[in-house]
């Protein structure tokens, strides 16, 4: 197939519901190449982390022009640190040719929305709420007043599916992972995305 | 997957870019369940032909009758027959919810697309036109003139591409049988096709 240039594939969902699993499970399969979409911070580096591998480490000033020039997809500040996604690397990569994956909270991925509208938005669901649920307490590690709320929180951020490309049940970790790859193939068969190179053709001879 | 109903796809492209074998190759997998779309013709059934298998055998009568009334996805005649795709067998199917795949010519399914938007339409295109003009002339059963006519034809037709939402490459028809399976399956996870469905789940408990 033709290949103008990779896509920015963005992995959201409520909480509790598996993105994380579901991102190592994809990054580990040998059948569908991804970049990591490496984010920015103005935390310290813990021993082995590696500038531009785990993070990109920046000063509070670096980071704070950035967020001025609008070059951050998303960014959040936690416990007195900011924490985000460089527009540029993204950019970069995706110009090379590489699809870049980006797994992310729901308010995340509505700025990077705002930013990038040609991404492909993918909203994991559990396969129900019940099942969620039976997660989320299944941690053990929760008060009936957290559960509760996160049960709400969900129910909220189910309702903002509607901002999505995609929804992919996570009823298996695998099977979530074909669909996502199943997608991202797709996608690059999109006719918006390749018409003008296969047009091209018959202008050949 | 919750899944609501099928799909109905569409599968078209420039005459001589293989559709036919990727049709038949499709059918022969087992990692996809598609229905083929039966057609209905008033033509006499040849020795073998079962009525509700190979076509809907019906009278010319019946078959204007069923052009009156719109029920029919397109039609056309050729030499003294009617040939057409009856949309309410197309739409028992989808309610079943089988995918069904109608592999057919351009100006037919121009004519699906009018009476049936919500079809995924898959334009095959071949991996360049010198390439298809030498799967024609490989045929070695025309002129010169024909050749050039059905070149012509074929840039015209991909000019079609635009009314599609996909367009496949048949590089190689096992590669574009992948494709086609990758778009079945992310069209199934579509929000605006599967929303509504998960957004019950914030009613339960």
């Amino acid at each position: 197939m033709k290949r103008e240039k990779g896509l920015l594939i963005v992995l959201s969902g409520p909480s509790g519901v598996g993105k994380g699993t579901v991102r190592k499970a994809l990054f580990s399969q040998e059948d569908i190449e991804l970049q990591y979409s490496i984010s920015m911070t103005t935390r310290q580096p813990r021993e082995g982390e590696v500038d531009g591998v785990d993070y990109f480490f920046r000063s509070r000033e670096k980071f704070e022009q950035l967020i001025k020039e609008n070059r951050l997809l998303e960014w959040a500040e936690f416990v007195g640190n900011y924490y985000g996604t460089p527009v540029d690397y993204v950019r970069e990569t995706i110009e090379s040719g590489k699809d870049v994956l980006l797994e992310i909270e729901v308010q995340g991925a509505m700025q990077v929305k705002e930013v990038f509208p040609e991404g492909v938005f993918i909203f994991l669901v559990p396969p129900s709420l019940s099942e969620l649920r039976s997660r989320i307490v299944g941690r053990g590690t929760e008060t009936e007043d957290v559960i509760h709320n996160r049960m709400q929180m969900a129910k909220e951020e189910i309702d903002l599916m509607d901002a999505y490309d995609y929804v992919v049940e996570n009823d298996k970790v695998e099977f979530a992972c074909n669909r996502i790859k199943a997608i991202v193939q797709s996608e690059h068969c999109r006719r918006d995305r390749v018409a003008k190179l296969y047009k091209s053709l018959t202008e050949v001879e």
